[in-house]
Order: C-alpha cells, then sequence, then structure tokens
C-alpha cells in the first residue's frame, strides 16, 4: 500500500560538519506516519546554491517536499534566495510576516534589529504561512505540481508549525493511507536469539504488515506496522498477530507501548499508589533525569540522593563507614545499604541504588571499568545484583540506569500496596 | 578549496518513522572534517530495494560513499543482497568473517545462531574489514573509481569501525584538504544582535574562512572554519581573525573551546581545587547528569540531592518548614537556604540549587510555568535570580540547567582558591 511520495530535505553545514545532529527528520517521519503519510527519503545538505538546487531537481518525483532549515536572520543562509532561483520569482515585502516579527518581538520585550526586517521579505509567489514561535517564515510553494514546503530548522519552531499550519494543509491536499503500529518492548534477550524464537510467526504475516526490530541498550523494541486502505482490518489483523507475538515471548515484554521502561515503572507506582527513591553513583543523577523528564513524576518520586564523594555515603545515606572499608565502594554491601538507606532518608516504598565504575579510568581487577552493582530495597527486604556494561562510560551510565528500572520494575510487580 | 566529494547514506526503516534520530550522520560529519575531508550530503533512506539503488546509483559522481545500517541479523536487512545486484556479483562465505564472529560470541559467552552465520555471507569481489565490535561485516567495494564502504547501524560498532580501520584507508586513498575550525562560546545575547555587532569583522573575512551561529538553548556557539591546501597559513589567519571576534564579543565569551558550559565549569574547578554540590527540584537530577558524564568529574563534585518531594528539602536539606510555608516552594528564600544547605551537607564550596516550575502543569499566576529559581552559595554567600524558561517541560529543565552552571561559573571566576 503506497501513498503519496513525501521527500525531507536539511540544509545546514552545522548538520554536516556534525556540529548539531538533525532531529527533525526523525520527528518529521514519526508525525508523518502517524498522520497516514509516509516519508521516503530524507536528505541532509550544506549550505550552498548547487547543492540546493541539485536537491529540489532530485525531488521533482515527489508529491510533497518538506524542506527545513537554511531561514535565520544571519549570513549564513542562503536558502531564500536559492529558493527564488528555482521557481523563477523574486523577493518581495510580505506585511503579514513582518506583522508577525513585530509581533514577537513585541510579546518578548525585544528591540527588532534591521536583519529582523528582512525576514519579512519573502519569493514573490509562495503562500506564507505564520509562524507563531519564531521571526523565520514558513512559505508553500508549488512548481509542476510538486509542492515544496519552507520550514525554521530550529525544532521547537518546526514542530509547532508543522503541528499548527502544515499538517492540516496536508491533510486536505492528499489522500492519506492509513498506517497503524503496534510496539512491543523486551528486555532480556537478544536480537537473535528473538528472531529464532518468532521466526514462523513472522514468516506467516500478512503482506501489508512488518516485523522491525529495534535493539537498543539491552533491550529490544519490536515494532509491527503496516499500511492499509480498510483502517478496520488493518486494526483487527494487529490484534490477532501481536496476541500471538505476546504469546511467543511473553516472559521477555516488560511494555506494549511505545515507552522507556521508567514510564512503565511510572504507571505501575501511580497504580499501587507507591513511591520510590533513589541513590546514586555511578548513574551520576540519570535515573533521577530521565524519570523526573516525566509530567507528573513528582507524585510518585521523592527525589535522589547522588552520593558521588564517597564520605557522602555515610553522611547523607547512612552506609556505615566500617562496610565501605571492609567491602570496598563497589560491593554487595553498600548498594544495599545504600537502597535501604535512601529508603527511609526519603520515606519511600522502593529504594534504588547503584554503585559503580563507568569508567574509563577507576578499574580493579576485581571491579574492571563497567561493573555495576544495583540494589532494589522494597518493604520486604533488598534485593541486588552485579553486572558489567562495557567500556564506554555513557554506555555504562544508560545501561545501568535500565537495568535499575527493570530490577525496581519486577520488584514493584510481587510487592502489594501497602 | 575543495577536496573529493563523499556522500554518506543510511538506510532503515526506523529512521524514516522516527524510531531511531539518525546519529550517525553528524559524527561522521565531524570525523571525516576533522580529518581534512568534507561530507557532502547524508541522505536517509528506507529498507527497499528500489531506495537502495536508486540511492547507490546517485553517487556514481561521488569519490566516497559511505552506508551506515541494514547489516543486522533479523530479516528486516536486505542490503547485503541488494548490493550483489548493484555490484553485479553473490554472495560467498568469508572464513575471516567468520572467525570473527566466532570469537566473539566466545568472549561474550554466548551461544551463536544460525543467523548469526549468515553474517559471515559477503559479496564476492568485497574486501572484508574486520569488526571487532560487533558480529555484522564490514566492507570495502569498487564500482567504476567510486568507493563504497558498507559499515553496521550500531553507532558504537560504525565509530569504532571507522576509528580503527577505515579512517587509515580512507586517508591513504584520497588527499585531504587541511581543515580547521574555531568555535566561540556565547551567551547572554541572541543571534540577530550577535551577527550585527560583528557585521562588519565577518563581511571582510577572507573567502577561505567561513562562520556559522549555532544558536542552542540560550547560548549562540560561533563556528570559524576553513579549508586550505596551505595549512600553516590557515592556521595563522584564523588566529588573527578570532582574536578580532574576540575583542568584539569579549563579555558574551564563556569559553574558546567547543564544549558544554559545564565542561568550563569541571575545568575551573579543576584549576581552583574547589568543589560544588546541587540541590536540584525543578531540574530533576539534570545538573548532576551533564556534569557526571564528565570522566573524572567525581575530583570536583560532591553529589547532588534531587529533593523532588517537598518536605525533602526539610530533611535533607535543612531548609526550615516555616521558610517554605511563608514564601511558597518556588521563592527566593527557599533556593537560596537549598544552595546552602546542600553546600554545607555536602562539605563542598560551592552549593547550587533550583526551584521551580518545569510544567506542564503547576503553574499559578504568580509563578507562571517555566519559573525557575537558581540560587548559588559560595565561600563568601549566595546569590540567587528568578527566570522563566518557557511552557515546554524539557525545554525548561535544559536551559535551566545551563542557566545555572552560568552562574556558578560567575562565581567561581570571582572566588578565590582556599
Amino acid at each position: 500500500m503506497k501513498g503519496i511520495v513525501i521527500k525531507n530535505i536539511s540544509i545546514g553545514d552545522e548538520l554536516l560538519i556534525g556540529q548539531v545532529i538533525n532531529t527533525n527528520a526523525a520527528w518529521l517521519g514519526e508525525h508523518l506516519s502517524d498522520a497516514g503519510f509516509q516519508l521516503d527519503s530524507a536528505l541532509t545538505i550544506g549550505d550552498s546554491e548547487k547543492a540546493i538546487l541539485e536537491a529540489f531537481n532530485a525531488c521533482m518525483d515527489a508529491d510533497l517536499v518538506l524542506v527545513t532549515g537554511g531561514l535565520g536572520p544571519t549570513a549564513d543562509d542562503i536558502t531564500k534566495p536559492t529558493v527564488c532561483k528555482f521557481f523563477e520569482t523574486e523577493l518581495e515585502f510580505c506585511q503579514e510576516a513582518y506583522d508577525n516579527i513585530v509581533s514577537l518581538f513585541n510579546r518578548r520585550g525585544f528591540q527588532m534589529s534591521e536583519r529582523n526586517r528582512s525576514q519579512a521579505m519573502l519569493p514573490k509567489s509562495c503562500c506564507y504561512i505564520p509562524n507563531t514561535y519564531g521571526t523565520a517564515p514558513c512559505m508553500w510553494l508549488e512548481k509542476k505540481g510538486v509542492v515544496f514546503v519552507f520550514m525554521p530548522g530550529v525544532p521547537f519552531e518546526m514542530k509547532g508549525i508543522f503541528n499548527d499550519e502544515l499538517l492540516p494543509r496536508i491533510k486536505e491536499r492528499f489522500h492519506s493511507v492509513p498506517y497503524e503500529k503496534r510496539v512491543i518492548m523486551t528486555t532480556g534477550i537478544g536480537e537473535s536469539f528473538l528472531a529464532d524464537r518468532i521466526k514462523d510467526w513472522e514468516e506467516a504475516l500478512p503482506d501489508f504488515l512488518s516485523l522491525a526490530y529495534l535493539p537498543q541498550y539491552g533491550m529490544v523494541r519490536l515494532r509491527l506496522s503496516g499500511r492499509h486502505e480498510d483502517a478496520e482490518l488493518l486494526r483487527k489483523t494487529l490484534d490477532v498477530e501481536v496476541e500471538k507475538l505476546t504469546q511467543l515471548i511473553s516472559e521477555f515484554i516488560f511494555s506494549m507501548q511505545d515507552q522507556p521502561i521508567e514510564r512503565t515503572v511510572f504507571d505501575l507506582l501511580i497504580n499501587k499508589g507507591m513511591t520510590f527513591a533513589s541513590a546514586e553513583s555511578c548513574t551520576g543523577g540519570n535515573i533521577a533525569h530521565v524519570f523526573t523528564l516525566i509530567s507528573g513524576s513528582s507524585e510518585v518520586y521523592k527525589g535522589t540522593a547522588v552520593t558521588y564523594a564517597t564520605p557522602m555515603k555515610t553522611k547523607v545515606l547512612g552506609v556505615p563507614a566500617e562496610t565501605i572499608e571492609r567491602c570496598g565502594v563497589v560491593s554487595q554491601e553498600v548498594v544495599e545499604a545504600m537502597a535501604k538507606g535512601v529508603r527511609e532518608l526519603m520515606d519511600a516504598d522502593f529504594g534504588v541504588a547503584t554503585t559503580g565504575v563507568a569508567g574509563p579510568s577507576g578499574g580493579t581487577d576485581e571491579n574492571p571499568v563497567g561493573t555495576v552493582w544495583i540494589g532494589v530495597a522494597t518493604p520486604n527486604g533488598v534485593v541486588s545484583k552485579r553486572f558489567n556494561f562495557g567500556k564506554d562510560r555513557e554506555n555504562v551510565i544508560n545501561r545501568a540506569t535500565i537495568a535499575a528500572y527493570e530490577m525496581l520494575r519486577q520488584q514493584i510487580l510481587i510487592t502489594s500496596a501497602p
């Protein structure tokens, strides 16, 4: 089932020399999919007239081209003159765009500069689409039936305009094919073994459904998705296949929703009316950070004590100095004392603790870089486990965070609400 | 100054529907630049034979094509058969690739599956490049003088292979044009005003240098870069121009190195032999998280207390309950007491604290969503400031984190080492 052909072009030298990671393409892909469209390709090019014109010409087989970036007020932006060349038109002053810029500056209490005024100069033949999020204009132009839309590259502005203004216009103009996806979150099994286990089921899937394996930090996300003109049939088939899949791998599934594991923990705690707190050494606040990105997390989260300096483990969490001396900072005894300590300190139902060697230095024969002890204190006691997450510091921090949430999730499941 | 033409192709449906953000393209761009090469474009396409063949054909005007992704063990990967079609060859068993996979599984203590064995089937005409980071092969093929290199899409593996194996081979094969860049980190001035202020200087820059403005969360990174066969001339010209630029905007510069502000704070603290600790409410551990990503941060960082639940501010940090009652949790009095409290608790030279409304709910008339108080306690007293960082939760957390580090940096600069 194929819909219209949509291409994305991101313009900006900064994207090609790696100073900025292009997150717009992925965001557009996701939101187009959800609306029943499909992004066919995403191209990143530099701020060069030649590259821009080549890219535009290569898109003349598409129905819709979404261009982001290159519309800022500073001199490294050459998109607008190139747009005029491609569409054989010239820039003219647009009062509506100007008024929008003025009102934005007034709202923020800033003074306008001459450069911002020049942002109201737009290609004559374009349809101006208001950007209430910033000073860069959004423009809609057509050439031989191909629609080109130009959006600012700042993600915050691009997302706002796309949702508010563009998607409704795109839906009005183009036919979308119903799309639906299901995501199954698994942990504790590698990609290859998962694939072997569900091989027969996967091979028997109907043509309009496809499965993707998305491994990430000790988890594998499975995405089953499809496109079909008959939305009802699509939904029912997905239901049936997901049910079959679930039975094949039930012990590895931690969520049937496309959400990080901390969100699953959040939902469980909300349901049980219970709370948790964390005591972090090697994860350095990441357990707290990912959880507090969740709006409403304060309902179930008491806080964290990052006791990076060893004496703080004693002073803040009450881990006996004698235990640290005897067993070492990275040990089962210390992680269990930290978990119990923070549970008491913060008056929470569960306490989660980490202590380990994130690296790249600090490893010993006994505890090489990547060694992490994780402990979970519950109303009924404390459990702990030793891991090794490899040599990359960021990787160790991320994997330890996910493993801690998985251990916490297991304990919440078997603990009765008070 | 133009070198060889390099294009990047990333293959994967997951990149186009937004389940995974493509970070490989930016990473490759950065590392190619540093090595004197230049990435001309980066294209993302789905797992479809048609799209892959079209993309390969469109690259026949390049010198080097770096392809990432589509080499995993599961069925959604169709890259290898398509590679055979494009290069008019077929798959054959590669003993070296097989031995590599076996040794990897032995090292990790896992059992090998039949799927992993199939990863040792490679196009006949390819040059196999060992991947010691994973089971997917790396392959080097040529067609009509265009070099195609295929790498796994997992960032960790791709980076390792590129650094260890590919870059040396690329350098041996192709001529690079010396490239150099300087980054100047500014805060406290918007992009347009910065541009107005340095307009004359920018216009007088030599042709082989260019300036880019890279705004992000209340900072603007300025990147001055160029390419020239004469590396010495390039370096000297950059030195001269950076010196001129620095004098024009000195009061807004927080670093002359391309590093986040927490890294500047880290360097300052190391130099002064001083330490800090944080007490976080609305930033939820992010101040700790970004700092502890720095290897060696434990030398100057004592820890954080994330006191998400209000009573913890009293219990852990010693903020008088009466102050919270009288002034409210989001207030100057509370943030200053938190900063002083954590400085004492953690026995640090500086204490940084945040309290605010990250949103999207919880705002009041007095303290709308986005309101954040930041406080810094020093050996000489405490300073604090009120901000509003807008309505987006993640944005509020990130901007508050950067503002906290900027306030801390200012205080470190004016505080004498003990």
